[in-house]
């Protein structure tokens, strides 16, 4: 048996796609999964996988799925049941692919419990880099990170533990308004926003991407994971999403991981790492993906990067602030509330109002995080 | 001290490069010299490494060295003189930078004498590839590629100990005529073809790569180095040269190695693996390297990589004729004797004619070698 494993998110995109990539290994025991109100879905995979326990975070959801099941499964629900299910006596690792803050007390208490972390939940890192780090030390946990570019990262260290990094180059696709002016977003539309040129995600990161939101907290998460300053990570646009990272190295040279624009290689990596599988998925044909190309990005007009930059210099609860502030005029935007370029204004008020704590406990980044929803809101 | 080493062909190409990544590295001892018949260089050298010993192949060019040292270093001649300075009790690495098959026998001795091999010539892996491997095994020592190309593979190897490679993909700039019809490539000069678009290397090498007999040796080479089938070895046109090579392992991920062209780069892992050391040589912007393109070779115009994947397939002696031919059909061009698209001609010719032996000894690839030459001057 490869792994023993709970999924935080099992329907949503990540969810999904960890499953396939199961399904395709066959040696990976599925024992917990979660969702926040998709129990059709959670049904099926229930009966596919036969975890032992499951968590609706929705009460009223929760209750309908165990009518259902009648006893067949232990359905629990909210953040404590969440929690339930990411501490599992017979897991070693949780695949944590809820979107939001909600990921962060069930990976943390994981983590105390000795549970690796598959780690596709941004917020956990941008919010409390330094205290999840910590603890996974502490408690010799490894945190494997599933997004493709950390993945990517993490992949062209590999054989290189003596090589301090001297450069990381995280890439970009620059998203659907890559090469716009600020007046050509003025009237951009949810519609728009929701049109990624070569990767199918979530609705909320899909807008980030938009606003390369996306990729400042990906700055931060990889300040975390890999240990390095700010100046040292450099985003690079690269509207063919096929080199998903690289790493510069002292001597000059430079580690980078290319595939096809497929989240199941990255996943499938961190379920199986440092051994790769075998799969029937697409591969890269050079005849056909015949041209790379790479462009700086405009921090000017893509104003969520410098923001996130920006909350990474000033530390402490600020990168909260930023990704609370970002979560809640995402959701405004949606909802066509709020115009597009009105979700860095918001973010930049927030962050502008807020009085930063450093060296902040869970707590304070919980709250921080509250405050900075409220403050979002009530704008 | 990192390494004590001798440098067969000091004053070439890779061997003066070499020198200038020990200048960087200063705490590598050099213990050996040698070269064909560039005394003036060589004799610039000694004063500034100190070596104990150094050979030159030019007799006559080695007795005038010798007066001029006065018994200062001791100097040696011919064949013998080579595997001297390639089997010294003080070293522990052989980089190996003569051009052409008299690198092949000193390389085999010091492989007895348990030194690594820093390899850079090109004829010992592409004719006696088994024989080599299979010494290096037994004597526990490594092959340590310094080729741009293979050190692109064996660094997209580290951290992939557990893993297969599904496809290598060997990276060609194309040469001076890329793109070109056979009717183009009819009327060429020595000139044009020694116009390389990336790679200031030696004129033998860099007419190789105009015919891309080049990449055609590196994927005989890639296939004794990594183990791997012919068909697994797969030639992709990247005109930029910034990517030098990349491996695709089963899940469909695939490692490159990304750097400007510059061989101080592979030279110096070669030198100091597995750990890289800082330098100041130009580093990757990608703002100006900023489009890496890929086409299909054409091995209807560019016959000389047909050739080299079939005396692959072949095997036996075969490598070792098509090498030799074209070594000798490369110094007649040279000389104006023959046109350009005679090159492959005459190496195919050579091809037919040999009676492939098999699991031959190293006496009976010098045997083939020494035949396909005669038989090509006598064209």
């Amino acid at each position: 048996m490869l792994r023993k494993i709970s999924i935080l998110g099992s329907t949503g995109s990540i969810g999904t796609q960890t499953l396939d990539v199961i399904r395709n290994l066959k040696d990976i025991k599925v024992c917990g999964l979660s969702t926040n109100q998709n129990i059709e879905l959670l049904e099926q995979q229930i009966h596919e996988f036969h975890p032992k326990k499951v968590a609706v975070m929705d009460e009223k959801k929760a209750y309908e799925l165990k009518k259902r099941l009648n006893g067949s499964v232990e359905v629990l629900t909210g953040i404590d049941g969440l929690i339930e299910i990411s501490t599992m006596e017979e897991i070693d690792t949780v695949v944590t692919s809820v979107v939001g803050t909600i990921g962060l007390i069930p990976t943390f208490e994981a983590i105390k419990r000795k549970k690796n972390i598959a780690l596709a939940n941004k917020e956990t890192l941008v919010t409390a880099g330094q205290i999840i780090m910590e603890e996974a030390k502490k408690n010799d946990v490894s945190i494997l990170p599933v997004d493709s570019e950390h993945s990517a990262i993490f992949q062209c260290l590999q054989g290189n533990k003596q090589n301090s990094i001297h450069r990381i180059i995280l890439t970009a696709s620059g998203g659907p308004f890559r090469g716009k002016s600020l007046a050509d977003l003025q009237s951009v539309t949810v519609e728009d926003a929701l049109k990624h040129p070569n990767w199918s995600m979530g609705a909320k990161i899909t807008v980030d991407s938009s606003t390369m939101m996306n990729k400042g907290l990906e700055v931060i998460e990889a300040k975390w994971l890999f240990n390095v300053e700010a100046k040292q990570i450099e985003v690079v646009v690269h509207p063919q999403s096929m080199i998903h990272s690289m790493v510069e190295f002292e001597d000059g040279s430079i580690m980078a991981q290319i595939g096809e624009p497929d989240m199941r290689v990255p996943i499938q990596y961190a379920l199986t790492f440092p051994k790769r599988y075998k799969n029937n998925w697409p591969k890269v044909d050079f005849t056909k993906r015949n041209v790379f190309s790479f462009e700086q990005p405009d921090l000017s007009i893509f104003k969520c990067l410098q923001l996130a930059y920006d909350a990474l210099a000033i530390g402490g609860s600020m990168p909260a602030v930023l990704n609370a502030a970002n979560e809640i005029a995402v959701e405004r935007f949606l909802t066509k509330e709020i115009q597009f370029l009105d979700i860095p204004l918001m973010i930049e008020k927030a962050m502008e109002a807020h009085n930063t704590i450093m060296n902040p406990t869970l707590s304070d980044i919980l709250d921080a995080d509250q405050w900075a929803r409220e403050f979002t809101k009530g704008r």
